[in-house]
């Protein structure tokens, strides 16, 4: 699989975070090609995380066990594995489960409430329950501080139909003393049960407790991972993890509304953001990152549902691909968003430039600039709703014929 | 552009209806090859009308006259242009509807609220007001009867991208009198504002006032047109018309809750069926014709919902058109739909073979049949979801190469 046009020029150089050491390992789940498809997450003692994971109503075995698991508020390892999701794997699915959380204890002497697992790949397949329980003790003694090439290592071991690793970094200022917040994310597809699927797992030395992280968490997502969309479908499996492992000098962070949040806040929105990109420019098939900004819709919630439906449509998507502004397309996706829009109120701007106003071509419309920003890789559509204050910026990708050709095709 | 193999061996010969003249005329709208753009049906004073129409709230300038009109409940003329939907033409859209209809009024003598309007193809470009009103005397000269090949000439003036005209009919028996219902429709994306829409208009001889005629149309819509996708948006301009010319022998039905509508709501319901399959088997580069059978939720729409979200899935229509009985893909569609669902629950066949149940593929799973089914042009999904009694059945098309080269590529 080529690398995808829209990657970045390289895997970021990402610093260290006191207190979380990883590991790449190879348990043979599905791979033919030698590739780690392990990834093995160890925290010190005392780290606390927060976590937001997919609302499926088919989700997998994992994602229960996680959901159960953030109760506790403690961690001290993830364990991923890449190439098969364990969904829909029933009993078998929870005994596999159980047997990687029971060897993972037995290694670090953890509560199990303490390990978080994941898997994305193929869905329904069963594993062996013990296909990675008795790869851990090896995983384990590849465990390395969280710098240097340690970190594109991790991002390596959960990649599936990714075609490029994907890692982000920020600091922020707590107290006078800086805190770190840096990881990695895989994703090519919202879901593309063969091979797919969203994990991002993100560090912080900052020391802050379990609810004040959720709350960082819950809020950057809304942003970031809840505003990207590939084609449209959720994964089983969608999984975002923020691990804190509280080494930072500064005084300890215990409450939501504590007002230092703020900074730290805006670096977990600014790695969580640059992560969710990474994941759209990766997307199946893409050859343009499209940024749809819609204002003046009635609630942010409905700017956001019809900057969604405008990125979900296939007709918008496909248009981008043709690299034709069609703002018919983009009329139409705002008229069946179930949103209030009024037809004369609506100002749409592709590139910057303004294409139709007060209901309908802006009169002597120049389409020579708009159709030269189409031909680049960034594309910028702006929809003004003119009804109220209402915001949202989500990012899509276009809808090729490389779309069709990795998801139409049969998954041996 | 080639016939959808999934077209239809030809045009149904379709039955007369008493009190219906039908037109085909080239206005020279768009088309640069010889063809028809203007319908044009008239209709016997004293007929009755129902119609449903998009609730896009971007709706175009004909759209907004017809909702106007149907308070009326009264018809004597549609007429219908192909290569333009006068949508998002602000002013010169009101204008041109405005001109069409004083032009039909001046020529049948009718109410300004019995004409009802209608507009299909590309969006934002304003045509000269009278580009339609002043070929109308000529078109009023090639009137003639709905019956034989009229039919055909009225479904092809209507085309956009479709690839074959569409017809059906029904006949059904009220108080021992039989009257007939039948009709043409276009389509063949849910929208592509470059040159399609979904249009159907469906007569009969019934004795029907408007209010009842309304109630049957609504009902066989939800069961029909508002059961199919082939990209999940929705056009500014879609329109379906009933029209009632009254002159069947029977006693008129002039009242919601007639015990006599039954028989007549089931022949309504048989042609917008048909008309409604025949839009999918031509959706836009389809190759395999779909229906996805719910049952077993919450309710009834709740069992729709889940349907359309898995009609609706990227995923799982570049599975189909890679002949993949990828269920992965329809449990993560049903597991993001919103509605209650439970995985262990969850059953799923397609071409009538079990694959998966009690959260799991099924034990000694033979993929062969089902493989076979795949290849064949129409595909049976079935998911019970093993809660309730709720049931609905969707119809929709694969999702090919064959769709991003028609929406991909740039209008002109």
């Amino acid at each position: 699989m080529a690398v995808s046009p829209l990657a970045p020029a390289s895997f970021p150089s990402l610093p260290p975070i006191a207190g979380v050491r990883l590991a790449g390992h190879r348990a043979g789940i599905r791979y033919k090609t030698p590739r780690n498809d392990v990834m093995v997450a160890v925290l010190d003692e005392g780290s606390s995380v927060a976590a937001v994971l997919t609302r499926s109503l088919t989700a997998s075995a994992p994602i229960h066990r996680c959901r159960a698991h953030l109760a506790g508020g403690s961690v001290r390892a993830l364990v991923v594995n890449a190439g098969n999701s364990n969904a829909f794997t029933g009993k078998a699915g929870e005994a596999f489960v159980d047997a990687t959380i029971d060897a993972t204890v037995a290694l670090l002497g953890c509560k199990p409430t303490e390990v978080f697992p994941a898997s994305t790949g193929v869905i329904g397949q069963p594993m062996p329950a013990d296909l990675i329980a008795k790869s851990l003790p090896e995983a384990f003694t590849k465990l390395v501080p969280a710098e240097g090439e340690a970190w594109e290592v991790g991002a390596r071991a959960i990649m599936t139909t990714d075609t490029f690793p994907k890692g982000a970094s920020a600091t922020a200022t707590i107290d006078g003393v800086t805190v770190t917040v840096a990881g990695f994310a895989k994703g090519s597809g919202m879901i593309a049960p063969d091979m797919a699927t969203m994990l991002a797992y993100v560090f912080t030395d900052a020391n802050i407790a379990h609810a004040p992280l959720q709350a960082v968490l819950s809020s950057a997502t809304d942003r970031s991972f809840n505003s990207i969309t590939v084609d449209g479908d959720t994964s089983t499996s969608d999984t975002l993890v923020l691990c804190a492992t509280r080494k930072a000098g500064h005084a300890a962070i215990e409450g939501t509304d504590d007002p230092r949040l703020a900074a730290f806040a805006k670096a977990v929105d600014a790695v969580c953001l640059d992560l969710a990109q990474q994941i759209v420019r990766d997307g199946e098939g893409a050859t343009k990152f499209v940024e749809i900004r819609v204002t003046g819709a009635d609630s942010d919630a409905a700017a956001k549902r019809i900057a969604l439906t405008v990125a979900n449509s296939p007709l918008v998507k496909t248009a981008v691909a043709g690299e034709d502004a069609n703002w018919g397309r983009i009329v139409a996706a705002v008229g069946r968003s179930g949103e209030r829009a009024d037809r004369d109120l609506l100002v749409i701007s592709v590139g910057g430039v303004q294409i139709c106003a007060n209901g309908m071509e802006v009169p002597g419309y120049d389409e020579a600039p708009v159709a030269a920003h189409m031909k680049g890789q960034e594309i910028l559509m702006e929809v003004d709703i003119g009804l109220g204050t209402g915001t949202a910026t989500v990012w899509t990708c276009d809808l090729t014929h490389g779309y069709i050709d990795i998801n139409g095709s049969y998954r041996s």
